[in-house]
């Protein structure tokens, strides 16, 4: 491999060196002490990170889509209704993959860099019974944020049987969610962004309630690999300290994320999601102070994991996105069938905003932009 | 973690110190050059592994058992007839998968520690039309071994319509398979095993035949994350080696794959088969000597990859399997409903089976169960 290049994109993003060791763990059988030991420790640690005490948490070799597929397959019933609340590309492919599981989908809308009113989301909740409400934290695509807390207490009063889902891949590990006590169903993520691991796993903790409905749905699930009937007895097996077996788990990823997980718990979720509220407030108002324009319509509506911003007039993409990489920061292009090639995304999640003092990741990633920007003379 | 075991299990096995340190590479972009140009090796060299020229392979996160929930939902439509040919466990699981999916299943089946003859199999095949076959190659509960050429060539005289699936998890990499050759539709198989790579991926190869068949299907298949469809372009873009995007490839463990993949390559397929011949040879003499009874009726049905085998009498399996575990090795107890208290497995693949002559894990792991059965007073 050549010389690292620091990888400043919304996932994978930079890791910490005790995860990546862990993840060349030497052989090591999924039934063993040591391995059953950590699994364990791994599935009750999502109920901190996730802050669902009482939540079923999922880790199955995938990733972030599988738990997609798991949630589509699980909790909906072919011809039931589901509203995606849709605020980029990830809204359209959720949507999408629940109409494969047989989901009657709606979905509500807003221009690009922007999100739905909570008053759009109760009008749609009014037209008919859904049986699950999506929600995409961050959409990575456009760099959107959506308050599930506000949408979850609105959706809960308005349609209390309806299940409410959260897609939290680019958000979970660095935004705040309060699982349990904000009353969301399912909190979804995958392991290479705020949870610090790199790809390969799907995870998600899943709630009593809509673990209940799971078990009582009338059809059985449409799925095998991702079937939570498979996976329940597994999941409490390894949490009780026991070896159990259905497909084997991806132990070196795994050990990987009980490190980080661990790592996570043991810096506090409330410093965690300020780190990374200031990590963003540093990034945006620096391309802000350059006269660059975020993709997101307001800094309510702007995630804190990355950040989505317009190319300036007279400076093309492509150029910009080479420079910056012969610089030594990887961003990224953009994302959205639309507007893909109207604006670049730059993450800023994990080591790179919690431990920025001393890596100056964000330093180092606005030096490299603002150089770039020179050299094309836009400034 | 405390000091490492030999990992003498039929998967995961030990793996190589290059392929090790891959799965530690610092944060990489999923769409950078440098892997793209891996991630498309790694295709290509799928290809070379499974000897099928023309076949298409797909990498995806995942465990072994997703490539059953592809292979269920892209080639059988609900409602269509497969065949299961049962040598075990894993028979039964594929079987309840491919229901998962719509298929109607019958079962070819043997007693425990056998497999069906030729002659059963093209009388179940008189019976009905088949949309498919599934063999497994290496039943690991059982060590079973199904003489997949012979059988192939059967079913394409017998029925040249049906599709031929093989689960090769505990056989690709190590037992002969000439995929294109033998006119074998699909071979599934996963990272831990004779690939040498940790747990965490799905790897399959299906033939154009096969592919046509998804391509042309009449219902969409019930799967979003395990879509051929989905995945076709992305596998087409990076052996092109351009930059696509479907759900994020589990990069660590795509590189590491890749790095064994090329070993296996470079080794020479024919060399490793005949070198974990010759391991399971050693491994099968050493214990028949010792008085022990393989669980397989016969070597001609016995796996290279593994080696089940029966308690002596008097003998309690879990102080055996202790003993050998004090003693620095880790092998299996049994994993068969009816059976799984009457014997252990041994797995003999990758660097413990190729490598035998300068790691000596295979006389580590013989002495270990010799002075285990001597302590126990068997011998």
């Amino acid at each position: 491999m050549s010389a690292h290049k620091l990888c400043m994109i919304p996932g994978p993003v930079e890791f910490d060196q005790d995860v990546l060791n862990a993840m060349s763990t030497a052989a090591t059988s999924h039934v063993s002490p040591v391995f059953i030991e950590k699994f364990g420790s791994a599935i009750e640690l999502c109920r901190d990170v996730f802050m669902a005490p009482s939540g079923q948490p999922f880790i199955v070799a995938g990733s972030g889509t599988l738990t997609w597929d798991m949630t589509a397959a699980n909790l909906v019933e072919p011809g039931e209704n589901v509203l995606v609340v849709n605020t980029g590309v990830f809204g359209d492919w959720f949507g999408e993959c629940l109409e494969v599981y047989g989901a009657k989908v709606t979905h509500v809308r807003a221009p690009f860099g922007d999100r739905p009113s909570l008053a759009q989301i109760e009008e749609a909740l009014g037209q008919k019974k859904y049986k699950l409400v999506t929600l995409t934290h961050v959409d990575t695509s456009t760099s959107v944020f959506v308050d599930i807390q506000a949408a979850a207490k609105m959706i809960k009063e308005k349609a209390p049987d309806t299940l409410i889902a959260v897609d939290g891949v680019c958000s979970v590990g660095a935004e705040e969610i309060r699982q349990e006590e904000w009353g969301i169903d399912v909190v979804m993520t995958a392991s290479q962004k705020a949870l610090g691991t790199p790809p390969g796993l799907a995870i998600m903790v899943v709630s009593q309630r809509a673990m209940e409905v799971a078990a009582n749905r009338k059809a059985e699930p449409r799925t095998y690999f991702g079937s939570f009937k498979k996976w329940l007895p597994i999941m409490k097996a390894y949490e009780a300290r026991k070896p159990s077996y259905f497909a084997t788990p991806a132990v070196q990823s795994i050990l990987a994320l009980q490190t980080s997980l661990q790592q996570l718990k043991d810096q506090g979720m409330d410093a965690r999601f300020a780190k990374h509220r200031e990590a963003s407030k540093k990034i945006k108002d620096a391309v802000e102070k350059w006269g660059l324009k975020l993709v997101p319509v307001n800094r309510e509506v702007a995630a804190n994991t990355l950040s989505a911003v317009y190319y300036p007039e007279g400076v093309k993409g492509p150029e910009l996105l080479q420079k910056i990489g012969a610089a030594g920061i990887v961003v990224a292009g953009g994302l959205h069938p639309r507007h893909a090639t109207e604006y670049f995304r730059i993450g800023h999640m994990n080591v790179s905003a919690v431990n920025d003092s001393e890596n100056h990741h964000l330093d180092k990633t606005l030096a490299a932009i603002e150089a770039s920007l020179k050299e094309l003379k836009y400034m």
